[in-house]
Parts: C-alpha cells; structure tokens; sequence
C-alpha cells in the first residue's frame, strides 16, 4: 500500500495513528505531497483524489481511497485487532457519530480557519478566502472543545470505555489547533489531561519519525 | 428504536431510504421535530444531538445516535443483507469515500447554500448568514454534480456496481438540490438517468409516506 502523505499534516495525522496502532505502517510506502507547492489542487493528484485533500491510501490494484474515516474502516476491516471503529452495532454507531462530531465541531473548523483567517498555505494555493467566514469556524472550534471536555468528564476516551478513530479524530483537531496557535482554553482540564494521556502513545508520539516518506515521483 | 426526524428533510430521507432498503422500518417509531420552529436548536434537543441536526436515531438503551453515515453503520451492522455499507476492506473503503465525498462536493454545499444565501428557514433559526459563503458553495455543488455525472458514465451505481450509502448520499444531495432550485445541469446525463432510475426505487419513492411521524413530546 501506498499513502499519499504530508508527514506534519493534521488529517495524515490520523491515518498514521491509525497505521501505527493497527500495527501496519511496515506494509505501507508513504509518498510526499507539497501542501505548500499546492501539489493537491494539481490535476495530477486531482485524478487520485476529486476532493484535493490528503492523505490519500493507494492499493496494489490501483485503487484510491481519499477520506481518513474510509482509509480507517479499510484499514480496520483488513485486521481484527485492536479495532478501532467499534464491535457491535452500537459500537459502530456511537464511534462514527462521535468521530463526525470531532470533524464537524473541532477539527474541520480549525481547518477553514487556517485556509480562510490566516495565510494558510501561502497566496499561491489559497485563491479564495473569506475570514469572516474563517474566524466564526474558530470560535466553534472552540465551542467544541468545551463540549469534548464535558464528555471527557464522564468518560476516559471520547467514544466511550476503549480508544477508537473518535480520539484520533479529536488528535487530529488538537494537532491543528496548536499549529495555527488557538489553544485548548484553560478550564477545558478534562480535554487537556486526556490530550497529555493521549501524546504517550507511541502511535502519537513517533507518528512523524515513523519513517521518512518518498518523494513524489 | 426512535427516530427524530422531519419527513421532508434531505438529511433525514437518507435514513428513511436507509431503513427501507434494510427493510426495518417497522422497527421504528418516527418523533417529528419541527425545523422551521428550530425546535432542533433547542436546549431539549441538543441535549440529545450536540450538532443540532437531524436525523438522531434512539436506541431502545437510551442511546442516542446521531449523523446519517453513523445511523447507517448501525442498522447494517444489526443486520446483513442487503448491505449499504460494503462487505470486504475494499468495498467499505470505497463506499465511505464516496459517501464522504457525496457530502463534501454536493449535499453538505446545497445545505450551506440553503442556510447562508436563500431566507432558508428563516429570521428565526438563520440568526448569522454569509451569503458569499452560501453562493460559494451552490458552485462547488454544481462542480460536484459534472464530477459524479463523470462517475456514473463509468458505473452504475456512486461506489461501483452495486446500490450503496453513497447512493443514499447523492439522492440526498438531489432532493435538496430540488427544494432550492439548483437543478441538475442538463449536459450531466448520466447523473439525470441514474437519479430517474433510483426514483423508481420504493424506498426513495415511498419515504415520505411511509409512516407519519408522532409529534415530539
């Protein structure tokens, strides 16, 4: 397998937890994309992924597949354990809602703040912005980190009793969130102890060492 | 099993469609939650669906589960055949992608053209609107309906040859392109044809019919 990867983005971010806690970044050769040459919005690339977003996993039979929660639920689908979108029915459910949730009210703001209230990628990729726009997803990226703290107040991972994609989605979001300088406000403790557990897992900690990627060809 | 639905709903139709084609929808007792009322930005409801959207399926447990894709994850997994969902690695990374990318390049666009560039649902629920946003993103729709006509020229179905929650996702996507008067563009054959045949299906031309909701308590 292939993955099409910038090693300090937020969104490879989350595949590469993903790889590191199914045990299988062996099995895979990353390829580097130049977010900041705009390599993603270039035909090239468009033609692996219409949506122009990183990372991308590539298959032996040619097959690509964009979207970290679908790259996940392949990569999961592949091996039993541990599983990272949930057992049972319910499991299922609450894992994906909860990992949805962590995109719509956390992560996914953080990123149309970057690319529409800051310089984002720099003039060349980021041909249209509207900072209004961009500053009101902030301040809901914000609003939700206060939600995922009162959930984290109740419960030791975000989905529940077991790590699953909902926290690697919120890791995704809090990696962002210190990028582009908004932090986690102080009295959010719960997100911030769980964030600091969360930074010890050697899937996190060594998620951009774990091995150098390939030049695009 | 509960769902707090509005039977018009382009979000809400992808459950109904969902539980048809599942053959479940006997199992379930429909809770109306008015949205031109914003009964949904509610403290009552948001209690049960942080994001304020619906569908939000209860569990018989007190489970609340909310996002299609989630629901959908949940009632395939209750039960095996037909699945909307994709059966091996492949087919489930597949099907994710395309359902992802069904809501990020079409329906998720016409929402926000709805609700930020159209009255939407009026003075009372739309209290902040960015109609350069909301015209943005009528485009990115019609760019999304050239890009899925391209897909179906090559298939018959959004995720290969065989009837998929990405389906579901793009008849959402149509039916609230149809509620704003965004159509599809005519040159897009091969999308129109597709959409006329899944409107031959009885779960997507029965879904508002086929039960009447229960007024939410």
């Amino acid at each position: 397998m292939k993955i099409y990867d910038w090693p300090t983005g937020p969104y490879p971010a989350r595949v590469r937890i993903a790889l590191a806690e199914k045990n299988l970044r062996s099995h895979v050769q990353f390829v580097l994309v130049d977010l900041y040459k705009g390599e993603h919005k270039k035909p090239e690339f468009l033609a692996k992924n219409y949506s122009g977003t990183l990372p991308v996993l590539e298959l032996e039979d040619g097959t690509f597949i964009g979207e970290c929660t679908a790259i996940t639920e392949y990569l999961d689908a592949l091996d039993g354990a541990p599983t990272l979108t949930g057992r049972t029915p319910r499991e299922k459910g609450v894992v994906h809602m909860m990992s949805k949730r962590a995109e719509l009210e956390l992560l996914d703001p953080i990123s149309v703040y970057f690319h529409h209230a800051t310089p984002g990628l720099g003039p060349h990729v980021e041909i249209y912005q509207n900072p209004e726009w961009g500053l009101r997803q902030r301040d809901k990226a914000l609003k939700g980190m206060h939600y995922f703290d009162g959930i984290l107040k109740q419960q030791p991972f975000v989905a529940g009793e077991a790590f699953t994609m909902a926290d690697i989605t919120i890791i995704g979001g809090l990696i962002f969130a210190g990028l582009v300088k908004v932090p986690v406000p102080a009295e959010c403790e719960a997100l911030s102890a769980w964030y600091a557990r969360m930074q010890e897992r050697p899937s996190v900690k060594n998620r951009i060492t774990m091995s150098e990627p390939a030049r695009a060809s």
